[in-house]
């Protein structure tokens, strides 16, 4: 798994950040990138990737304002253009299926692919045999939701020593045996799974959050997760105004962190306003509430390593 | 004037091309700055020049091709957070309008000015004091239309020490003379306005073709023009596909400037299948038949200087 950071900046562009979107990438683990909103000119910072159009198959959207969708048409067309006819879905409030097929429609587009759209609501948006994701209203000056990514645990690996010392024979009780059934031999002996299999391993959590003032949803979501994204589109010194517009500060995404018992926090939807040394700032401030606070800028990557949050 | 390139590619954005957007920078005219076509992201080109936003006060639209209109909502949005509060015209087909009200409704987007949007058809579409704006129908897979846009001949200067000369007292018979009537002295001796008026400047003609296959349309908008802005999506080896995709190639537009008799010729509008070896070909291949062709790049900005178009 990794997080890289398409667009860091908020409501804008700017020369150092684009407007938000962000891509987990799950290449290791199902071969998909999904996104996380779509700012303008998405497509051309992925141009500036190693990620395929076609590769991403679900969009999941947090809001409608502008700086948060208007690269959908462009992005989707592009993926038509270059070849993507594997289905795409997009999760988000019910106008993104509106502002979809309508900027479609007017500008004559041909997709040669079928959308899938996913309104989302409080609860389980999407679910499979890896993963499962959640979704939760956030506090903003629109209906904006967070959606809290969790891989399920992995199954432990078939031992084969182990099982080729119980005289299991090759075949369908492997697979009975992998999938974590208890077996009985033909001499009616018992094969516990658990006896022959490693052991399983823990999923992580990734929660991406949208714009939203401080708020106790957002603790929710980011319970035990691995890692939280929030936005910090204001500093500290500017909390009541952050809270009028719907907005953050550096230190309320900390305690965010903190309270939820997270492990990693990354802040982005940072306003053009931040020079490089506020942003330094910014972190050092966090990381008085929440040591493993880290910064986002376009197009860094974030990996997990064994627990541990390594930026590239 | 000056003609800015934005975006010159065709379709897509690539590393080295954005898609379609062209300033027409009239400030030393009217202070004023005219777009044609707004493709995505060309806010984000705009950020990389000396263009404000608020300067901007009218958009021609060629056609509703993504390439061409998807980076409206975002710049509309964008002009609005940076303060402009003058109107804005918005000429191109019908649908435009629908496709911007759309889009600046389900993002929630407030404008904190006016848009006049003018449907275009063929003829005059825009005139007043010193412009006037023509368009046509061109021949693509969709309606597209080309833009003739002709400043009207600069009245000549009041040539002080002449009217000194016969006599004319200062104050409002210098207006008279100035806006070109005669006008008779209390003496009831009759002044010219031709005799104390230097000779009158010509007016430029810049025309902008949006995309089309060869046709005579854009020879009848090129006429005498001092700048042709011609799309090149294809070159002279493939001019039965650039056809049947409703586009042109690099010899068709020289064909087209020669015909026109125009004074100048810019390529834009290029695949990114071409790379910069592959330009100069299609420049030189143009320069057979029309001499004075260039090709544009993103950021390219042209000037008119005495008739003589300079690539800064």
């Amino acid at each position: 798994m990794q997080l890289q950071f398409l667009g860091t900046g908020a409501g804008m562009p700017s020369k150092e950040r684009n407007v938000t979107s962000i891509a987990l990438k799950l290449l290791d683990e199902i071969g998909s990138i999904w996104l996380f909103d779509c700012g303008e000119a998405t497509q051309h910072q992925i141009l500036q990737t190693a990620i395929k159009p076609r590769r991403v198959d679900k969009i999941f959207i947090t809001h409608m304002h502008g700086d948060h969708i208007y690269g959908l048409p462009g992005f989707l067309g592009s993926r038509s253009f270059l070849g993507g006819e594997s289905p795409l879905t997009i999760v988000g409030p019910a106008e993104v299926k509106d502002f979809v097929e309508a900027t479609i429609r007017y500008s004559k587009t041909h997709l040669t692919y079928p959308i899938h759209f996913v309104e989302v609501q409080e609860g389980v948006v999407y679910e499979d045999e890896h993963f499962i994701v959640h979704a939760k209203k956030l506090q903003h000056v629109i209906d904006c939701f967070g959606y809290r990514v969790e891989q399920k645990d992995l199954p432990g690996q078939l031992l084969v020593d182990k099982v080729q010392k119980f005289g299991v024979p090759r075949g369908p009780l492997y697979r009975e045996l992998k999938s974590g059934r208890d077996i009985t031999l033909e001499d009616g002996a018992i094969v516990r799974a658990a006896d022959v299999l490693s052991e399983a391993k823990k999923g992580f959590t990734v929660t991406i959050l949208g714009d939203t003032k401080y708020c106790n949803t957002s603790i929710e979501l980011s319970k035990e997760a691995d890692i939280v994204v929030h936005e910090a589109t204001f500093d500290s010194s500017t909390t009541d105004l952050a809270a009028s517009y719907g907005h953050s500060t550096n230190t309320e995404a900390a305690s965010i962190a903190k309270l939820a018992n997270a492990k990693n926090l990354i802040l982005t939807h940072l306003s053009a306003r931040f020079l490089k040394a506020d942003i330094e700032r910014l972190v050092n401030e966090s990381q008085t509430i929440f040591p493993s606070t880290f910064a986002a800028d376009d197009f860094a990557l974030f990996e997990l390593k064994n627990s541990t949050l390594m930026k590239q």
